[in-house]
């Protein structure tokens, strides 16, 4: 409310802030979507659960949130080597999601998509982001509003991540001139999903690498 | 239980069969899959429940053999044209799953894959299909147990008939000597099923038209 807050109830706010999140995430991970409450948010992170409803609107809400913020804690944990194309060095940003890192783009195509496809395998596989992710994602496939609106806050600016740099590509000539950017960045993306989505074969830095070479290259023969 | 069955015992016992598949899908594709229960699927089909236990030792076993006849049913009015390389004509055999009806080999491997990706569509898009496939999908990712059984009894026969087709084209000199099928397939079908999943974007005969080319042809430019 007021417009200078106090540093030291800044700080409060900061702990309360990750403490909430915390609790959000470790709850839907252990009991699902449709069975996590602010009320239960708000006895494990230890603050009245008008706390939450002064900070946020909905369970989706703070829930979207703490998804972006565990994204940018994955994300840099997993990649620190692109964290300075736009991310905050002290990580402490709630608002720092992985889509800030950008990817990179040294010219070389092929390395610049391992390099990131390697970044999210990672992510993917880091066992604080598992249960949550999955909770979030199965209940976005049967629920369509929740599932939009997480595909428009947290997947679409990522994707545009993907158009961006394949647009770049394909100025420098490395792109088929044809190509539209918003379809090739699926052929990148979608194993990835698929593998760790439906758990059928191992999600490795190997696979990564196979992805980008088949999709850049074509599984037709070149002559 | 005895070895030959009076005609119209076995009458009685398709038309059970059918009511409890019909029951079964309708009530996971309404409460999802924990809510959907022995008992529910008796009472909605108008059998008892020792009929249900008397031929699955579980509700994921319906369940499964449900969704095969159901993918069986779509697959049949998706791609009537491909009824003649496996399936039964009479659409009445509950084990014929989509699985059976193959992946055509016409010398063409662009116009056989995108005929499938089409008819793949087509079924996903099949409002049939759409809730209790979602329900099981989303029940799969957060029950790594259940989503393990689905793997490997739904979407793996399913996966084979693709690896038998790209082995079919290497050998034909028209898919790269050095492509691992098994990979291969996965920027073929995850475009589709993320698409399909995560809502993002239409899922359509001219995307599936696309991603063949893109993933046949490649992202980089043929010199």
């Amino acid at each position: 409310m007021a417009p200078h807050k106090a540093p030291d109830s800044s700080r409060r706010s900061d702990r309360s802030r990750r403490a909430i999140y915390d609790a959000a995430l470790a709850l839907v991970g252990e009991s699902g979507y449709r069975r996590t409450t602010i009320e239960g948010i708000a006895a494990r992170a230890g603050v009245g659960k008008q706390t939450i409803y002064r900070w946020w609107p909905s369970k989706a809400a703070v829930l979207m949130e703490a998804f972006l913020d565990l994204a940018a804690r994955a994300a840099e944990e997993a990649a620190p080597q692109t964290g300075g194309t736009g991310g905050h060095a002290d990580g402490t940003d709630p608002q720092a999601g992985a889509a800030e890192y950008g990817i990179p783009d040294t010219g070389d195509l092929a390395a610049d998509l391992k390099l990131v496809l390697r970044a999210t395998v990672d992510e993917l596989n880091d066992p604080l982001m598992e249960a949550p992710t999955r909770a979030l994602t199965a209940e976005g496939i049967v629920d369509a509003k929740l599932g939009a609106e997480f595909v428009e806050k947290l997947l679409d600016p990522q994707l545009a991540l993907y158009v961006t740099r394949l647009r770049a590509a394909q100025e420098a000539g490395q792109l088929r001139p044809d190509a539209d950017p918003r379809i090739a960045l699926e052929l990148l993306i979608a194993p990835l999903t698929h593998r760790w989505l439906l758990r059928t074969l191992p999600l490795t830095h190997a696979y990564a690498d196979t992805i980008v070479d088949y999709a850049l290259g074509g599984l037709a023969p070149r002559s």
